[in-house]
């Protein structure tokens, strides 16, 4: 039997539904055939949640991700203390803190090689500001941990985005799309497609930054002066991508099912047909971190914490993706760890040539 | 029996698919049922798709929409030639000429009474331009014909989205984002609410200009500058409107079912998750005209023209959108004719003191 993939969870906002997704997520004993879960967060709240939730999982305290076995949930106490407050809905330091000392054991573990991905609950941006931690969001955290450009990638079953310009004024927009940066965001979606999704070919649709393409220039020249170029130029390096498209034909039609990835140019053009597509399955994935790293699409959802009201299905979603990633970049980079001097495809020209 | 509906149909780009479409609706004599169509096109093209295309539908031509009767698709041939090319697929100015004589024949017999509604099949923006017609679209050609503010409202089953931004550059947007704009447009949307589809106290959900509402003015200060300060002063009004909202969350939360329209600060804003949601089968309404005009939410689809693939599903729809909102209107209109000169819920307060 193989080993099985060790997923590393961090609780999240103790104040927000973290755990309830997890006591949802892990009360049915088959998802331990697929993964060895190890949950980073504090027994205290995973009890109370319990409780009040009348939830049925169950776990077992590991002094250390090392012990952690199959076939249960193990949970690494990361808090420890057993007067903690809970005050579901609320931002609170204290429930910060405790987001905070997941992250940073899960982190610490993944560098040691102890977990194989890693899936983060929500966290309140407010609330885990402090001496400790200063970072807009997981994403800037984890970049700086690890210390490379992560790309954040948007997925679902049929469709996957990502963003040229991020959490920017939509003033400020128009001015950072540069042939550069597009230029970069391609070149990690491809990589991450081909090591990450097991795509040979992969194909790029590129939406337009105007609406309608910019109307031959009618509605503004970043399509003719940038984006066009750009998607040419790619073409004949040998990357497969397209457009630019207007945004709103291009989800209208359904032309996203024709690619494996879209590269949209802002937050709102991206995400909110994404999402709009999504009704709620849809998972948050960091590209280009040496750990595998997903989350749920959704965040601490204050407004039903503590009310058994959320769902489970994007952090069990967030799972599957984390472990078919992991599966797929081992096959990648075991195929890609010893290339030939001269492999086939390069010497195919000659052999034809010779045995012709 | 009450007279019917008198739906003036335009035939569109004569290359595009807009014979495909009326020719598909009306091959089910059960529509006459529902209204009286005069369609304003060419005989000879429609002859030509018919025989092509091997449609079943049948016309009748009639010298003036005046002589329309019920029962039968009736045809005002505007062209009249026996000689017409038709060149499926191609932009040609032909074609835009056709077109733009539909247009010009349909409007003047909208503001002579002929008929009561107009829908209009998709016209060709390079195709129509002349020394006859230089307007961008049928939007703006119809505000100049009636003197009018229209307003675009898209719509489906469960939404309806204006913008308040339309065709411009992105990196204009921001600078075209004003209070004085945005009370504008809902106090368009508001009144079309109430008085096209019978609204009587109309909820509106306003999108911010910024990712994440500009998340505390991190990202933008339009939410706390402009758009908060003036949903509250609506409300203070009376006009029920609610927001800012982000647009990413708002879409993938399904927050639009709680509303009666959505107001938009920019065009892919609103329509990419819009057009996402809608599947092909929304219209296109310019609320505010003196005529109610509809159209399909598509273009002339060139690449599909001649084909026999388009889908008549949006023409109907808009067909049935024209209908219901003259009914709303002429309700609202009767309703509000002749308002007493002090309405009873002013009196309200002044009676509770003369009885209390």
């Amino acid at each position: 039997m193989t080993a099985k993939i060790r997923v590393g969870i961090t609780h999240g906002d103790t104040n927000g539904v973290g755990w309830e997704l997890i006591l949802k997520a892990f009360a049915n004993n088959e998802i331990f055939d697929l993964c060895q879960p190890i949950v980073y967060g504090s027994e205290k709240v995973a009890s109370y949640y319990r409780k009040t939730l009348e939830q049925t999982a169950t776990w077992r305290v590991v002094g250390d991700a090392a012990e952690a076995k199959d076939g249960q949930l193990n949970l690494v106490d990361v808090v420890g203390e057993s007067e903690v407050k809970i005050e579901p809905g609320q931002s609170s330091p204290e429930a910060g803190r405790m987001a905070r000392l997941a992250l940073e054991a899960a982190v610490a573990d993944a560098k040691a090689g102890k977990i194989d991905v890693l899936v983060t609950c929500p966290i309140n941006k407010a609330g885990i500001q402090s001496d400790e931690f200063r970072f807009p969001g997981h994403t800037e955290y984890l970049q700086s941990a690890f210390g490379s450009n992560g790309l954040m990638i948007l997925m679902n079953k049929t469709l996957r985005v990502a963003l040229v310009t991020t959490h920017l004024p939509l003033s400020k927009v128009a001015d950072s799309i540069t042939a550069d940066r597009v230029e970069e965001k391609l070149r990690q979606i491809h990589l991450s497609l081909k090591r990450d999704f097991c795509l040979s070919a992969p194909r790029i649709a590129v939406l337009s930054l105007n609406p309608h393409c910019g109307d031959s220039g009618l509605l503004g020249n970043e399509e003719n002066d940038i984006i066009r170029p750009l998607v040419q130029k790619m073409n004949e390096e040998g990357m497969p991508c397209f457009g630019p498209y207007g945004a709103d034909g291009f989800f209208g039609a359904g032309m996203y099912r024709h690619f494996d990835a879209v590269l949209a140019m802002y937050h709102d053009q991206g995400l909110a047909p994404f999402k709009a597509l999504s009704m709620g399955e849809s998972v948050n994935y960091t590209s280009g971190l040496d750990i595998v790293r997903t989350s749920p699409d959704h965040g601490t959802a204050y407004d039903i914490a503590g009310k058994g009201k959320a769902s489970e299905v994007s952090l069990l979603q967030a799972v599957y993706a984390a472990i078919d990633i992991y599966r797929n970049r081992a096959r990648y980079d075991e195929v890609h760890a010893n290339p030939l001097p001269f492999g086939s495809h390069e010497r195919r020209d000659n052999r034809r040539t010779f045995n012709g």
